[in-house]
């Protein structure tokens, strides 16, 4: 329910004051002039309004917010099939529900200033499409308040494990805005078969494609090769996100520069978490040379780990502390792909502070963006299409908001 | 002021439930049964109770903490020298007050749960010993609310700018627990004359020597036999510690199990904050062979950069994050680091929860150790020798307790 708000006495990212106004949730008015007789204003108490964080990456389906800690049963071993096959069994074991899981995430995310989430959802010949049903569910209980997209996800292997691909196209049938893909060498033990499967399934049904690519140095880099060559064959430029590509943080020169070339040429979007104690792509150099990127959250408190936060502030930080991103402008280069970088790979084309564009923003504590990334203050206000979902970090909503 | 304190309805970092009655400032006794007539029991909230954080390696005199935010202008050179110069340049034209910056910092460190200090302090020859003398007059302040180490610190060289040597004999003088040391080759050019000259007073006064090794590879890792080499000679086994010592996550095998073993035999203490983009020790292989281990916030919100906190428990987040650690026993071996290890290092013999043991000691929410480190939640309630410091996240003391 897109509303009206007159927030005034506000700084704008760069620090000039203003006030903002918002009619049926689209900001119509900005600058220290903005007024409207007929609303109460909203005092911002001087403080930092940021556009919606965009969380462009998440796996909401299977976090354990609300639920009690669950130490971690990883092997140490620790390949990708561990994770995943010890995820579906505590999954089972645990009863977990999606769609109260995913409404947990996105409570939690509202609360943290998130207004955009493109979530990977499990989908796999366990569960067969009762994560995707969930989030459906979700998605639609939030539709008011949150911005979304999802990716239909074999994370048990696909062609490893038969009968997910058509688990996979029954998701896409019925409204996934891309399709996943994993590790094509390293699980599903077949490059080229993987690639073609989840493009080919792109190309049948008009959506998009984002692969997950943990996989190391040149076998990485092999698998980027075919993704970019599927991308320029099936004019899908522009529609293609490679998630993680840690392998652009470990091949050498001149080999790097050739596959920036290749991203820029096929449109390519790079979605980086960074990594704890994995190389990964170089990020300010991928910026500069003009390849699109965002970022997200990954799994939050799940049976992969408990390092995860839903709050995409303690991502930017991340990012920021790993690359040694000192400076203001630095900072902001990582901030931008929570925000600008998301909103651009989920096509929200009315996303920004600006006139026309929709009243998705928060409110901040903080001299610049740089400190605010830095403090990670509660969120003064957050607000979606115009509307306050979020108030001093808790939730301007029903507390259950979501659930079923 | 040691105080008397019944806290009830605790569980101990194992789960076990608890109280815990103190006495004068002591622990006398812990269990179910704990009880004391005479005082109004604090109910814990069926909370967790961890010992009191041990920020081991701190720069308490010059952080910006209740000022305005400062873009970093360190040149993208980025050498330790830059950032000293740096810092001396803006160290005057700020005109900033070692102690109120150290009361600043002091105040976040109790409402975060830290119960334990040791401070570098810069000593050059342009401050002189102001900041020495602000951080005194700050420990003395906080005297009963914080236990503080201090080490007299060459931040700016010590050789390369003549007049710090008998500067920092006056800091020893003055009561500094440790002397410190700056990268021996890279700042004051010359190995082996420097660590002479700081062990040498600290051989001559009593004091421990706490030396700052940022050198890479090699050349750190010849540092380092030079520090072991002085430790044994001069008997100073168990009062040395490394701070740093990035060289240990760059050699190759074998030779990093001789520095291990020769660390061993000097009985050296290795302090990690880890390192963003650097490699760093190895943790818990050093742990696992019995290095002892503490960490520390490093310099927060300062002309080095903004990306540290205050709270302990985010720097063992991110060391987590950035090693993969990921089980309990992992994240907790890491906060062990800021807990005993730290505590251990600063010869604290009454550190502990346990009857005889200083009452310092910090509940929060969370079903464990684990989790208290990931979700970093307010800390309910803070106890430094009996007396409740914080609650909720907020000093419980005057708001500019420990200013001038």
């Amino acid at each position: 329910m897109p509303a009206d708000l007159l927030l005034t006495n506000i700084r704008l990212p760069d620090g000039a004051p203003s006030s903002v106004l918002v009619r049926d949730g689209v900001i119509r008015a900005l600058g220290v002039g903005a007024a409207a007789p007929d609303l109460s204003p909203v005092d911002g108490g001087h403080q930092l309004l940021l556009p919606g964080l965009v969380n462009a990456h998440a796996h909401i389906d299977k976090n354990m917010l609300g639920r009690p800690w669950l130490p971690n049963q990883v092997p140490l071993t620790r390949t990708i099939v561990d994770y995943s096959s010890t995820e579906r069994r505590l999954r089972r074991e645990l009863e977990l529900d999606a769609r109260e899981q995913a409404a947990q995430f996105l409570r939690v995310a509202l609360e943290t200033g998130t207004t955009h989430v493109r979530t990977h959802v499990d989908i796999d010949t366990d569960a067969g499409l009762k994560h995707w049903e969930g989030v459906l569910a979700a998605r639609d209980a939030f539709r008011d308040v949150m911005t979304m997209q999802t990716v239909a996800f074999p994370q048990s292997g696909m062609l490893a494990r038969p009968g997910t691909v058509e688990l996979l196209e029954a998701a896409v049938r019925g409204g996934a805005d891309a399709i996943g893909g994993l590790d094509p060498s390293t699980v599903d033990r077949d490059p080229v078969r993987h690639i073609d499967t989840i493009f080919g399934i792109a190309d049948r049904y008009g959506v998009e494609v984002d692969i997950h690519v943990h996989e190391p140095g040149m076998l990485g880099a092999f698998s980027v090769e075919l993704i970019v060559e599927r991308t320029k064959a099936l004019g899908m430029q522009g529609k293609v996100t490679l998630s993680h590509g840690f392998c652009l943080g470990q091949v050498d020169e001149p080999y790097l520069g050739r596959l920036i070339d290749m991203l820029l040429e096929a449109r390519i979007t790079v979605m980086s978490l960074g990594s704890g104690p994995q190389a990964f792509p170089p990020l300010l150099r991928l910026r500069a040379a003009g390849v699109p990127l965002c970022t997200g959250s990954d799994g939050v408190r799940d049976t992969w780990g408990p390092q995860n936060k839903v709050d995409m502030l303690d991502r930017v930080r991340l990012l920021g502390w790993r690359i040694n991103a000192r400076r203001d402008d630095e900072i902001e280069a990582l901030l931008a792909m929570a925000t600008y970088g998301g909103a651009a790979r989920m096509g929200d084309t009315a996303y920004g502070l600006a006139v026309g564009c929709a009243a998705d923003f928060v409110l901040v504590p903080g001299d610049g963006p740089s400190q605010a990334v830095v403090d990670q203050p509660p969120r003064t206000l957050v607000v979606k299409r115009g509307r306050i979902v979020a108030r001093d970090g808790r939730l301007a909503l029903p507390a259950t908001f979501g659930s079923a």
